[in-house]
């Protein structure tokens, strides 16, 4: 494993394709600040010869990189550890092919999440035309994937909602305790909608809005019931549904599911407590977690709620972290070898 | 019926107990557009003397009422045609056996809804001191009721809650096409709180929060099966979470039921359409509704989607209208005769 | 004067182009319920046969009307008795000379308030094309304006910013007792910068920011000036700064002035409560006002603080009504001879 | 200086009293990660015996600390090298003079920050009982005062208005270019009110509101002419006004000058660079700064406009950071010997 860190004082060479969306913005302020990691390259078109920090003035001052336009030749990239694609759905396709095979590479989009070709060409709208590739790719839920993670050269970074959803539902699947259709009713933040301003997080209406949107068609469904079969015996009816929230950041799902005996919520707790017993990210609270207590951070906060056989598992996180660039960080620092907490003990800010 | 609206120039005399919280503000800001009625007295113990505009600003210049206590021997309101209680759970209980016969009585708590004792004490946290007096007063559901509302002197106007799911699901028992488990995840705006700071509605951590509260337990519960008993044969198992958003108004409850045969949208929308033909303020939209849609409206807009026996009720209404002070007035109207759109024709603001 | 009301019954024949921004909006919630005026043409070409419920959903279930698109032949509307034009910057230019000498108009765009056509081009960044329509146009910024708004045909509605600031400072001009600079720091609402979604309105950004922006450049600066010429002997000099409000309505002013002898803030409720004495619309507070108290009404609500010779005078409005189309139907009242609350009379929301 | 950091591997021991309100929850945030800090002792009467994450929900995980009463006797506290007091208002005045002598004190009230007696009676309404330990505190204005800093046993921490209005005057002050009347309209986010709840911050009407509040009379006045006087030669009337934003975090100043003569924003920005070459934590931007750019981190970001001899300068902080928080680290650092940039190393977020 070439790129394995070998001393303490070496660093990742890291380069970021799409460094100008959220994901990308996301991925810059934990990399820059990451002891074992150096941003040498970051992409952005649009932005090309723009300083970052005046495309993201949160980062003014910390850093002097600038945004350069994506080489033509990928194979350039070859003194690279660690490519991070942080690229609408779609592009990383066309450029994974071509990247070197020395790099390590995360790709926080949906193109090399799904095993099935037909589910990609239902729920993201084209042919998938690296198929043979895909089988390559790891999924980076960490918690529940470390050693293929470990061992992994390509990494298709898990979507927000799938990992809010899969962290909430992982420790009953596989500990086989579920019966019948279990319904998930998921909420995002508007950042979840991208940098691009849209009707939908135009501002005057969405601070006073909550609706539903692509009902029973989310693609992350297949996603996540593709993860669910990997951990247990998933047969269960899932139904999904995606709300809109007014706020930035979060994702907070309501998992409400059967039992196959009725259980206390001590009971859940000491399922998820043991499950989870190696996975520093996921913190367990009591009776409800609140996405403004895991906004900015890795954190996944869980809790739970019984009465007999009805459980409704809470699952909050921060879908711009540990539901993309943080969890991504999480999965190069597995990759690589390093800790991996390292770069991402940030604690969320009160209030 | 003494009180019926004579002549089209007479107006009810209407008085409103507890005018300071967000009930009784939104009575006043309805009822003094009201072309048939006249508030005479509005009470407020802590701001007794203290002009209506200036604790409710928004109402400066608009009237010249005077927050008055409430009277001691409440047998001296014989000349009022109407009294809301717009009072704290709980103090309805005391005052309702003391009002005048005469007047009709619209209470806006949860003091008269329940019809077992047994559940009040659960819920409520307290014993029913007037069971008896319960049983004459008719449940306020305007859209399902008003036979029985035009009947009426004693109102228990519905939940916040209980309204916007009832609404949801009443079409559906009504027609029997449920089958098993009924999921209501709800969510409600920071108002429902009431007006009064508390800790779960401070602005730093509240604009950036959403959370589930009171699992399983919510007092809304017994007050929606009690009235989905009313309209059809419901035994289903219903499992009622409550969540808050960061909004000041609005509900939007997503209802996941499992139909006895599969149903397309169309299938669902004549059923509601159909249930609703004489309800003006139930409006059905195309796919989801939106808050933002129904903020400081007397409507509630009613979407859904399916997937074979899977089906998903979308409710959005404005907590302290249709769940509140609006349905009150509304249900005044049907008390006296009146249409009872009248003095709710207002339409939501865009943005 | 033709088109002024006969009877209480004959309604006046309204026409709005451009219904699909946020002027239109309001104009549309107000006149719907606007006791003597029927909305009979309401375009919008990107909308033509749509129905205005489906664009507007705050109003659907309310109109049946159906966008139209702006006819060719605008001698067309001869029966219409007042338009309204809601219009992005420079398309009334072209259209007010083609309309039919019949109808008021009343033109909610920058385009015919200023006198000057060098301040024209300096802050619309084009050439006035009809500065003789320009000089029959009567600015409409009621309070201080009634007499000639009666007579008049062309009515300049005034910019949001402009009537915030104006009232706040006419009757200290009117009164001559200003000395030396003044200041005016003036915040606004999202919805300020329309309909259209944009990168300074996207919600993920804009819920958490407060910035400023045009400095020294605001469009209202020269209306500003020219309507206080009007008033007084205005030359002193004005700095005047807008800034972005993470709300989606409202405009709040902070005016910062030196009178030429020392005064308390009795004195200037005084000069302000006689100024306004018979302006139903402007509300005078007792210290600050806030926008949360006039968002969704025709209010400008005002107040004061003083130290020695410094005054403080604050303004509050929502930018959207009082701002825009509110004040357009109060001058569409005085134009026609009904008093000017009509169809004005609705109170914002508590909360 | 026996508590000077001898070592890289040393840590100073740390102890905060009042850590459960938001300055004590933001130096938790910050001084748990500080590579050479360790807090060993955290104070809440309220909350003793508590774990910290319990409290502060965003740091569960993260920390054992166990929030203590503040002990009786203080001088059982030497073995603590810094102790933070994020307590109201008159606590630290009980406080400091008997609180070990060995021990680097930084006070985040406004308990020492005035050396006038008179002035503190009028702002904070209570007699000063400890002036002549008063004269031993510095003023804790990192950027103007390092040298002091260094030398300091006792800090008085600067207030957020007073940081962010200083730092946008220093260099004017300084280099002696106004004239005349100094306006500042400076605006804040809700949690400059405190983590409890209150009126003022209760969230149904603060999301919507903006308003002025302690017109011509906040306590930071006198604390920033005093601080302007230590910087040159400030006879200028200074009209300062505060203002409520419905955001979280922030301080916005809005500062309106003449200066002497003419000035492009260029000749202002090369006196803001000379003045602030050395201060990592003052950021210079193009245009307006916004509050978005800087929540959450210890940046003073800080642009202009010009018009002739008018000069606006804005001013953007995070006021528990810079204004709170960050700014005590800030100066610990700087009174320990070590970096001043160590430990508030970190970006704000985006969006």
């Amino acid at each position: 494993m070439g790129s394995k860190l070998k001393t303490e004082n070496s660093k990742l060479r890291v380069g970021i394709f799409g460094g100008s969306g959220y994901g990308g913005a996301e991925l810059l302020r934990i990399l820059l600040f990451h002891p074992h990691a150096e941003v040498t390259l970051v992409t952005a078109n649009e932005h090309a010869g723009k300083s970052v920090g005046e495309v993201h003035r949160n980062l003014h001052g910390l850093t002097d990189l600038v945004f350069a336009k994506a080489p033509d030749d990928l194979a350039t990239l070859g003194d690279l550890d660690c490519i991070f694609l942080a690229l609408p759905h779609g592009q990383a396709l066309e450029i994974v092919p071509r990247l070197p095979q020395r790099a390590k590479v995360i790709d926080l989009s949906g193109d090399f999440r799904l095993q099935s070709a037909d589910e990609f060409l239902q729920h993201y709208g084209r042919e998938h035309t690296a198929m043979k590739l895909q089988r390559e790719f790891v999924y980076g839920l960490t918690e529940t994937n470390r050693e293929a993670i470990a061992q992994a050269r390509l990494i298709a970074n898990p979507g927000c909602f799938a990992t809010a959803t899969f962290l909430g539902l992982a420790p009953l699947v596989s500990n086989k305790i579920l019966s019948g259709r279990v319904v998930v009713d998921a909420k995002t933040g508007s950042s979840g909608s991208g940098a691009k301003a849209a009707s939908n997080t135009h501002h005057p209406q969405r601070m006073t809005s909550f609706y539903a949107y692509k009902p029973f068609t989310h693609q992350h469904v297949p996603e996540i019931e593709q993860a669910l079969r990997t951990i247990g015996d998933w047969t269960n009816e899932l139904v999904f549904m995606t709300h809109s929230l007014p706020v930035a950041r979060g994702i907070f799902a309501s998992i409400y599911v059967e039992t196959k005996s009725e259980m206390t919520t001590e009971d859940v707790h000491k399922i998820f407590a043991d499950f989870y017993r190696d996975s520093f990210f996921v913190r367990l609270v009591k009776g409800s977690p609140d996405i403004n207590w895991v906004k900015a951070t890795n954190f996944c906060d869980i809790g739970f709620a019984t009465r007999g056989r009805q459980l409704v598992v809470f699952s909050a996180l921060d879908n711009l972290v540990k539901g993309a660039a943080g969890q991504a960080v999480q999965n190069m620092n597995v990759m690589c070898g390093i800790d991996e907490k390292t770069g991402l003990m940030f604690a969320g800010t009160n209030p």
